[in-house]
């Protein structure tokens, strides 16, 4: 079942872990390859996201995903089977990837020169936002079932993020989830943050994201 | 609003933690406390979970929780309108909380003698499970919208917790949720692990998780 590969990151004897990310940064500038740092809690949807965009990202950008997990493959196989070209990060009990950890997943992936790579994040609200990786973009998925209080108890997801996808609009009609609240509490962290409402199942909301994910690709290069 | 005692924790300086729990748990076994470390990823339904207990639990026991956030005192606001004897713990920014947090929490707390604490742990799948607070029980949620496939990709904190409790079963027509892999995952990182199956919502399945958690205090005495 495991076709894909599968690297075991070493941790990072970096000290500054803030200068390497920039370093990183620059050096994925100069190749013109736009990082989406993709967090979320457990269970959000980020693979599932990740498949619907697809069919939106393929015909225009060379992209791929690593997927980091401190055990199984189970999201890379997903999207391997799917035709996205993926990789599985094992971070050996780690909560979370720096941009070291983030460097040693690049160099062993096999597309060449491409225009966009997720890092689909450890699933945690808390240690993920405290370490840059070197990504463009930090996006952050909440799916509606978590609820709407989410900014309130995890602050720093929020203020370091400048995307905010909120997922499984579908199971709107199931769960009290006060969209307001939400935007309200996000925005007093982060004035600035963009929001999209999805369903990575039905499919709902999934082009604008990928209209958007593709002009920042642009601006990137 | 915020009616509650905050309690803001200092990072302990105690370099042995599995020691220090072992201790705190002597402590509380002479005590008569049976303390309860309730783990799960953010949006799993710790609070809820512990509002539909209340009803079974109050003629019972002399119980009360301690809510751990990083910020914000949303639950324990929640609890306490409700008649639950809350303190709201701040862990200052970090993901987890340890024995001698946990000590810092219980000495705060003003029930006398309580037969009973839930710890609510940070909504943190991951560092959580790597501390020992002192708890007589390891209690996880996992709700039905996070899917089935958690105990793979987090399998310290099935290892860890003798207690499984899958939550938001009214939700299961609207997501695919494999009960059987859940199961066979879990039972083979944790083969002695007690699973029930709840809503917090309807009401479902908490009388039985009630009587569970009534029978552990009990044997705790």
């Amino acid at each position: 079942m495991d076709e894909v590969k599968i690297i075991e990151l070493k941790e990072s004897i970096l000290e500054d872990n803030d200068k390497d990310a920039a370093l990183l940064r620059e050096e994925l500038k100069s190749a013109g390859t736009c990082l989406v740092n993709l967090m979320s809690g457990p269970g959000s949807g980020k693979t599932t996201t990740l498949l619907a965009l697809s069919k939106y990202l393929n015909d225009t950008l060379k992209w791929g995903v690593m997927e980091a997990d401190i055990d199984s493959a189970v999201d890379a196989v997903t999207l391997q089977k799917a035709g996205i070209p993926s990789i599985q990060l094992h971070t050996g009990g780690m909560c979370h990837l720096d941009a070291d950890m983030t460097r040693q997943g690049i160099r062993s992936f096999e597309i060449e020169n491409p225009d966009l790579i997720f890092l689909e994040n450890v699933g945690n609200l808390v240690c993920p936002a405290e370490f840059d990786t070197g990504a463009a973009v930090n996006m952050t998925i909440l799916s509606v079932p978590e609820g709407d209080d989410k900014p309130a108890k995890y602050p720093l997801m929020y203020q370091t993020c400048s995307l905010l996808v909120v997922n499984k609009i579908d199971a709107l009609p199931v769960f009290d989830f006060d969209k307001e609240r939400l935007e309200r509490d996000a925005r007093k962290l982060n004035p600035d943050i963009k929001i999209f409402y999805i369903s990575a199942k039905t499919g709902e909301g999934i082009e604008d994201l990928a209209s958007y994910l593709i002009e920042k690709v642009r601006e990137w290069k």
